[in-house]
């Protein structure tokens, strides 16, 4: 089998990487020229056997649409498209009825598993017919880690149920990483706790709250065991607001993950409009004093 | 009817102010001698016509503790104490116990209206038997607004009813401004909207969140516009605590005035220990930049 | 001045009401032949004067646009459409922009003060031109409270920014409500508080959460002292979920508005599939006994 | 070694049967004769070697301080007890020092495996001297998984810290499942998402979710894809509430551990008083119908 694949960041270089490894040919595009195995698009396309095979990765939103409009002037009839970015699901019908129009296939595939992708494999969602998935299935076969393929690969619904499945992965990541954090704190907090690293090391056999984000943050701790280097600063991407968005348009409670958002949006704030106002109102009824807004630094 | 006030504080001072202005004659003792009538409790005992009646306007715990201890030493049987600062209900029955070695009675009540209870009247949440309550009658009509006693006082309950409900009030208290301040927040982030200020001060009148508290915002925004020279930092002082506990004690959800004093321990967090962990996981899984931790100035 | 009004709806009926009584002549249109003054638009347009104003005050989303788009036939260059209604912000450029085609003038208002309004007169806040706002003026003047204008009425900036406004209001509303219950549920459970309905009433006047919304709370629990007839469930409307939203397409934690959004979601649900999951799960790991679903009834 | 073990439900009667199996002498006490190997603590206290070492496996609170206040009478100098249940932290010292007068010593040990410990080990935090961890550490290895100790054993600290971390692996523990519970809403309110149980499945290899708590997720849809036996009904023990007391005590936002508690206590609420104080408004301002609460069947 031979693919294209379009992006080769962070996901995509290791992917062409781990797709090589197992037997798949892989011809990369990617605009930085040290990366990239052609010099354009057309190049890509025509480097590949019919019905050819190209797997999107990059960023969501505008750039995964304009790769898809120009992959929609580039392709065949019967050529298959697979965006495996964190597109939001709503993109999905529109870029799957696009291609249709020149009866280009598509298969959107979330892809998680991290920079520990290439070694571990990938978890994989994919949504789209049978017949679609059917062709794409050695390639998935290859991003998974070996053994059972149920326990690695689901093929969730139609069009725009792979992407879905993402984003609530992705919203309940929100909330493990919170919960975790949150006990971090706890701890770190207790002067009689003498060893926060060692109680998170003691709980990755045997514990309820094993996991793999448990043993990233041992291994974080053991980097630095404050964690003294790191602001807590976080940035999101997409996901996780989607994820509260369509709680909110299903009229589901969603507040753990609702809480770990909110908590991102709240350690990028320097100073918060809401609680100065708070301030200020205890100051109008109560009198009680509030703390000077620092001078900006010029 | 004269009375003793202990407390003379931002609260106590007015309130001696008020019900002077409503013909109680009020002995008031403090620690700053400039704000005191007597040099000592036990001159301020001696000044009181029996049954004495005492009102207590101290900080809570240690304070007010040690105050009613002082008080159980120096009054005598069918003397009155009325606690009327922000102690925790559960102390009430404490202190009621150690007067009754005596024979001395007491009363708690919770006040409520700040800086402007001098002006405006205080409303008043009582709780102990209704013999002394009757007693002390002519103090609260004296401390709360003119009109109807029912708007503005309530026999709460037995000893510990009074600071519970204040315990409420300020518990719904934070849920309100935090309420409030979210608002704020939208509107001050919308380049759409040109006038904060004036569409708080539109809703003065016939809107449904109009309040007190609103006009406290306009007035806020008056001073300040922006709140430009106040940080985004608050205070809390123990009754939102204990009213989140409360709700954990009867199985209550309580999530908006949780969210309340949730925020305003983030307010006080300079670098957050949680969100810290979060980077360092997405870092970890992701390979996601984290942002380095300032140095703390030396 | 005379003004054509569609929708004699709870708010269109007694805005009607409220507008004849100052002194505006008022055309009506409403599908319901015994509120309507006329039988259709056309006819409610050919009763007005030019520049004709036509206030429209029917549900959001869908009717209003339908309304909207049939006014675009029916009106004339330099006629004003104001959308009284709770349209989305989002919408209002759209409807502005269609109108606009033709030569037709747009602004929208946010009003606020429910069935109370007819008597009290309404809060309200407009979005669109100031010569726009300054043709309007007259309606506003007549359907806001007497009194200074700033406190009731609000130029909030152009077009889209006053139902911005009245969804930041409407937010905040849930907020202050959310509160306020969680207050009664803290009072209701617990039996040293022997009188939550006094307790409500007493802070009427004089504390720091008196407003509007207690004052209704009084009345309701006048009416029914422990709500005995009344369920738990709870509808929303839209503002409330555009306000979280607003919060998450800014980055701003709104975690108290959130947390009233998602207890109307809880209210509605019959069985929880979050708690089942929970449930499940401590079964799965502790042995924990679950309590078996209801049958349905058949 | 021979050491007693006292209380063999869920948790003792498996670890009872594990220690032996990894060649520990164990007798065992329980109140119910089937289980116990002795008919009273006397005997229990009569079948030991000194120094004897008794570990303690009953609920916490009242049982597991009688159970200690009786050992204090029937042990002696330097014999060793250690509180295996989940005691809140705080009760710890006083536990030690009550055993302290009489010389006995004491170690509280956090353990977590719930049923699965018996095959898998379980995960142990013990607080105590490190003398006293010394002598009871073949336990604590035949408790734990084999491999690493630092995997499964952690000595935290002091008298009463290994139940603080335990209190916290709690709380943590709550949050996840909430996360992965509102994460199963989402999924199996989309018709989009064609198998539920299959996307948990897939996420089990290969994703940053994959946990033994998912493990458990895909056991229990295997069971019952779709949780129809199962009500959304949840208990709580005690320790996610003491993390969110500990939280507030320590000035701590939490707001995912705390969404978690309070998602159960709505979980076991019929009709919530908060609820139907937002209807009753909304009924109040906008005349918005209530639904009219179900008659309790008698």
């Amino acid at each position: 089998m031979h693919i294209g694949l379009i992006g080769l960041g962070k996901m995509g270089f290791n992917m062409r990487e781990r797709l090589r490894a197992k037997g798949i040919e892989v011809t990369g595009f990617d605009r930085s020229p040290e990366r990239t195995d052609v010099p354009d698009l057309e190049a890509l396309v025509a480097s590949l056997p019919s019905p050819r095979i190209i797997w999107v990765m990059v960023p969501a939103g505008e750039i995964t649409h304009a790769v898809i409009e120009d992959l929609s002037q580039l392709l065949s009839e019967d050529d298959l498209v697979i965006d495996g970015g964190n597109s939001r699901f709503t993109d999905d019908q529109i870029h799957a009825t696009l291609l249709a129009q020149k009866g280009i296939r598509f298969l959107d595939c979330g892809v998680s598993g991290g920079v520990w992708g290439l070694e571990n494999g990938y978890g994989l969602m994919a949504g789209g017919s049978d017949e679609d998935i059917e062709l794409a299935l050695p390639i998935f076969d290859a991003l998974r880690p070996e053994g059972d393929r149920a326990e690695s690969f689901v093929h969730v619904g139609d069009v725009g149920a792979g992407h879905y499945a993402k984003m609530v992965h992705n919203g309940i990541e929100y909330g493990l990483m919170q919960s975790y954090a949150e006990g971090y704190e706890l701890l770190e907090a207790k002067d009689i706790v003498k060893d926060v690293h060692g109680t998170f090391a003691a709980w990755q056999k045997g514990t309820v709250v094993r996991s793999w984000l448990l043993d990233l943050v041992v291994k974080a701790l053991e980097e630095d065991p404050r964690l003294a280097t790191i602001a807590g600063y976080v940035e999101d991407s997409g996901e996780g607001r989607w994820t509260v968005e369509e709680a909110i348009a299903n009229s589901i409670p969603a507040p753990a993950i609702t809480a770990a958002l909110f908590a991102r949006f709240n350690s990028r704030q320097e100073d918060s409009p809401s609680m100065k106002m708070v301030a200020a109102l205890r100051n109008q009824f109560g009198g009680h004093a509030v703390k000077p807004a620092q001078p900006k630094p010029e």
